[in-house]
């Protein structure tokens, strides 16, 4: 099974492809057999994914563990985007995820667990990954969650 | 003398080692000989180094930093738990140090100092490391200072 | 022409050297051809690119541009007292932008561009990188914006 087919059998499809040109920055950057991922919300999903507000105050966790999962989306878009196959991932390395946070919210965790199991998921063994989660104060657009990684690939 | 010995002579010691079983994510992970560690709080310890709040508030510098010194420590653990010996690791390459601060606190260099001086210590030239330090608005558990790294080893 | 030439043209020009010497940290440390380097705000420049504040409250979207150009001047310095010339750089590989945003400050990514544009406009294609930009609560001396990046090198 790929992991295309996979990600459809979890129930998860990607974003649309996103154009790039003329800018000064990507979705993903390789050098040597790593690849480095830019931070991704959710904003690239026609509807749903995109949540605004501080995790704890207007938006709940179990919201922005949902819109974690769109981040993981758009990685993986990237990823293909880049390299071209996600059966080219040899390793999920690491995770870095922001939270937009409300004063006292410290579940940090659980909202980024919602990229991270789409990754462990895919990839088992290979996609338990090193990790960071952190609450930030805003992130662009007012989403309430980015996420952005480094994965290996042959 | 090897690095265990150096960090006894310091008045160090690990924390005991951590379980990942069944979880998405874990302490460190490989990719070629580059080691990418997750970020690290303090919790995995019994005592003492465990601090809430915000910096610049209710959290002193000075425990701030003994705090960040708690973080080095689990980093520690988790290299040992991943590679097997801290002797294998060749370089200190960059850290990332996330304080918890109250408005108007700048001074997180001196927090991250905290980590820095347990690398620096360890390795002389070789801990010698990229770095950056960062005023965040929340932490997971309520934690006052998480640090993530990056480290060569052979 | 080389690169120092180009950021000649560009009307730039490099902050004075740093001195690290019996510091637990430096501007830049290098693993295999990666090049990992630490978070720069202007602080070194001896004046013009040096903001205190918050973005979006008493710090203009405009002038944050500039302290994140400054930024990238600052990482150059980096590189170029690590590895000696800027010309050996093959590739900008990742950016992450820290900007201290006032509530309700969403612009984060046209505060980064300041220094993205620097690296774009230095390499074209191969400067053209993965990045994340983050809103966080404070920085060290009260900067307004800090940025670290990673890059390879020959």
């Amino acid at each position: 099974m790929t992991i295309e087919e996979r990600l459809a059998e979890m129930g998860l499809e990607l974003p649309p492809a996103r154009a790039w040109a003329n800018s000064n920055r990507k979705g993903a950057v390789c050098s040597g057999n790593l690849l480095f991922v830019s931070g991704h919300t959710p904003t690239e999903f026609p509807e749903g994914y995109r949540i605004e507000g501080a995790v704890g105050a207007s938006v709940s966790t179990t919201d922005a563990r949902h819109a974690a999962q769109g981040c993981a989306l758009a990685i993986l878009r990237s990823i293909v985007d880049e390299i071209g196959s996600l059966d080219r991932v040899t390793r999920v390395v690491k995770l870095l995820g922001f939270v937009k946070s409300a004063p006292g919210f410290h579940d940090q965790f659980s909202v980024i667990d919602g990229a991270s199991d789409v990754f462990a998921g895919l990839w088992g063994e290979a996609g338990v990954h090193a990790r960071s989660a952190i609450g930030v104060f805003e992130l662009p657009r007012g989403q309430c969650v980015e996420v952005e990684g480094v994965f290996e690939f042959r």
